[in-house]
C-alpha cells in the first residue's frame, strides 16, 4: 500500500526536452574536463535511460555522484584507455578510472569492429567507473545488426547480494544486458540485474511505507525475510539473490552473479568486489554478427514473429496483456521524445545550483 | 514432508562401476547404428551426469527414449553434421537429427578450436536432439583453459514454461550454464534450468504426494498457485520461469528464457519451439581462450581465491556451509568414482532386457 503523501505529485513534475537536458549535462561533463566526444557519449547514455523510463541508471540519480567523484578526483576525465591484450576477437581494456559510460561505449564498439572481422567481438574492461544502464551497450549492438550481450559488476565499494546460505553480502546486483533487433516489433532489450529487486527498490520501501515482500532481502545474518515486513533502515538488509530463498532457485541467482563476476572482473584479469572492494567496476561487452549465423532478414522476420507472438497471446485473468523486455520502455521513449523527460523538482534544483557554480547556460524546462 | 513408504529405498539401488557403465552404453550406441567414437561421446556425456549426480541426465531418465527414438527413425546415427556457415570466430550446424550428446561436444570442440586461434569462437547447433546435461560442454572449454558458455534450448514437442502474466507455456526449460577452471578449488561448474524449478521435481512431487510450493507453478490458465498445493497429475501445470511470480523476479527467469532463444534457435538459423514445436533442440556453444584476455595462472589463482572465500564464509544460521555451483557435484564424482553410480533396480532390469534384445554382453554391477 503506497502511503498517498509519499506518492510523487505530478506537480513535482517538470519537462525537459531531450536535446535541452544532452546539451546540459554534456556541458556538465565538458566541465569536468572531458573532451566533447566522450561528454556527448556520457550524455547519451544517462539521456537514453531517462527517455526509456530507467530513472534509477538516468540523470537524477547518477549525476550528481559523478560530478563529485570528478571533482574530488576519484574519475579520471582524460580521452582514451589503455589496451592490455588484443586477439582478432577479443581485447582487454584498463579503464583506468573513467566513468563505464564513456569507456563502456567504446569497449562494444570495438566488439562491434571484431564481431564484424572474425563474426563475434567480446571486450573486457576492468578499473572503471560506474557503467550506467548496461542495456545502452547492447542496443549499439543491436542498432549495427548484431546481438549484444554485456554482463557488468558493479564498482562500489559495499557489497549489496548476499549468496545463497551465506550471512553476508559478496557481490553487487551484477547486471546481465542481451540486445537483438527486431523488424516491425520493438528491439528485445532485456537488462536486469542479478539480485531479486534493487537497492533502489529497498530505498523507495523505505521512503513510501511499504512492506518488503518475503524472498526479496536477508536480515544483517543472512536470513531471508519470512513475512512481509515494514522496513526503516536501507542498511539492515542485504539483497538476495534472484530466486529469492533456495526453495525458489536463489542458488540460480547467485550462480547468475558468479558468472558476472568470471565474465566481466576475472576474465579481465581484475578481482571479484569480494575480494577487493575498490577494484572498480568491469564490464564484459560481447557482439555477434547476425549475419555470419545466419541471413539478417530471416533474423529479423523470427525476432518479428516471436516478439509479436508473446505480445498477441492471451493473458493471464487479471493482466492486461503479455510483455516482452523493453516493449514496454520502447513505447515510453516514443511518449517521452514528443513530451519530454519528468524530472522531480528537486532534481532541477540541483541542475539550477550546478549550472550556475560552473557558469553554464540554466537547464531549459519545458513546463 | 516426505512420506516414507515413497522415499527410494538404499535395497532399491544397485551400484556400477563407471567404466562397465560406460562400456555398456557406448555398446547399446554401436547398435543403434553409431560409430566407435560416437558411441564413446555419448556414453561419457550420460556417465559424467551419473557420476555427478545429475540422474535426471543420466541414463535412468533418457538412454530408453534415445532407443527408442533411433528405432523408430526419429535420430540419425550417421556420423558427422552439416555445417551451414563458418567466419574464422563463429560456425552454424545443422545436426540433422542426430542426438544432441553427440552433436554437441563437436560443436564445443569446434568453438575451442576457433577461440585457439581468434580468442574466442561460438558455435550454434539446429535440428538437434536431447543436448543431454549441457554443464558437459562447458566442463570440455574448462578443461582447456578456456571459460565456456552454453545456452540450450530444449527440442521437446510441448513447451513447459509459461511467459510472466501469460495464460499458456511457450518455452522450454532453456538451459544455462558456464564452466571455468580453478586450480585447488573444484571447477567452477554452473548449470540450471531458466524455470522456478524442473519438470522432474513437479513429477517427483506428484509420486511422492508432497506439496508444490507458491511460486513454483501455474495453473492451465497462467495463474501461479498461491499456497502449498497437494498435486496429483503433472500435465495440470507449467512451470513459472525462475523468479516465480513478477513481484519476485519472474520476468528475469522469462527474460533468460529468451535470451537462450535467440542465442541458440534465431541465431542457428532455426525457430522458437513456441512458433514451431517441431523444430528440434538448438543449442549456442562458445569458448574463451583466457590467455587471450589474462594469464591462465592469475585466472586460477582468481578462482582459487573466490571460490575459497565463499566455501569458508560463515554461513546463515542452519545451514552447514555456503556452496558453490559445481562444489557438492564434484564431491559426487570422487565418491561415485571410487563406489560405484547407484541406479535403481528398475534401470538395471531396463538394461537387462535391452542387452539381451540387441545380443550384447549385461551391465556388470558392483552389488
Amino acid at each position: 500500500m503506497v502511503l498517498e503523501q509519499f506518492k510523487v505529485q505530478e506537480t513535482d513534475l517538470i519537462r525537459i526536452r531531450e536535446e535541452d537536458l544532452r546539451r546540459t549535462v554534456a556541458e556538465i561533463f565538458k566541465k569536468m574536463g572531458l573532451s566533447t566526444h566522450d561528454s556527448d557519449q556520457g550524455a547519451d547514455v544517462l539521456v537514453m535511460a531517462d527517455l526509456r523510463g530507467v530513472e534509477s541508471h538516468g540523470v537524477s540519480n547518477t549525476l550528481r555522484s559523478y560530478v563529485k567523484d570528478y571533482e574530488n578526483g576519484s574519475l579520471n576525465p582524460a580521452t582514451g584507455y589503455q589496451l592490455l591484450r588484443e586477439t582478432p576477437g577479443t581485447a582487454v581494456i584498463d579503464a583506468e578510472r573513467r566513468l563505464g559510460i564513456v569507456v563502456g561505449a567504446q569497449a562494444m564498439a570495438l566488439a562491434i569492429e571484431k564481431a564484424a572481422q572474425v563474426g563475434v567481438g567480446v571486450v573486457t574492461v576492468r578499473n572503471s567507473g560506474h557503467l550506467g544502464a548496461v542495456g545502452y551497450y547492447t542496443m549499439m549492438a543491436a542498432k549495427k545488426n548484431m546481438v549484444g550481450v554485456c554482463f557488468g559488476c558493479s564498482g562500489m565499494p559495499t557489497p549489496s547480494v548476499v549468496p545463497t546460505f551465506a550471512s553476508s553480502p559478496m557481490f553487487g546486483t551484477n547486471p546481465i544486458s542481451i540486445a537483438a533487433p527486431a523488424r516491425k516489433e520493438a528491439p528485445f532489450l532485456f537488462d536486469i540485474a542479478t539480485s531479486a529487486i534493487s537497492g533502489n527498490k529497498v530505498r523507495l520501501a523505505v521512503r513510501l511505507q511499504t512492506p518488503l515482500l518475503p524472498g526479496w532481502v536477508a536480515d544483517q545474518k543472512g536470513q531471508p525475510l519470512a513475512e512481509e515486513t515494514l522496513v526503516f533502515d536501507r542498511n539492515q538488509f542485504s539483497l538476495l539473490p534472484l530466486g529469492g530463498t533456495r526453495e525458489h532457485g536463489s542458488h540460480k541467482g547467485y550462480g547468475l552473479a558468479m558468472m558476472t563476476e568470471i565474465l566481466a572482473a576475472i576474465l579481465s584479469g581484475s578481482i571479484p568486489i569480494m575480494l577487493d572492494n575498490l577494484s572498480g567496476a568491469k564490464g564484459h561487452f560481447a557482439a555477434y554478427d547476425i549475419s555470419a549465423f545466419t541471413d539478417i532478414e530471416a533474423f529479423k522476420d523470427q525476432m518479428d514473429q516471436m516478439l509479436e507472438h508473446l505480445r498477441s497471446a492471451p493473458p493471464a485473468e487479471g493482466h492486461e496483456r503479455v510483455l516482452y523486455p523493453g516493449l514496454l520502455e520502447h513505447e515510453e521513449e516514443g511518449q517521452r521524445r514528443i513530451n519530454g523527460i519528468p524530472l522531480h523538482r528537486e532534481v532541477i534544483d540541483w541542475f539550477d545550483s550546478i549550472t550556475k557554480e560552473l557558469g553554464i547556460d540554466p537547464l531549459r524546462v519545458l513546463s
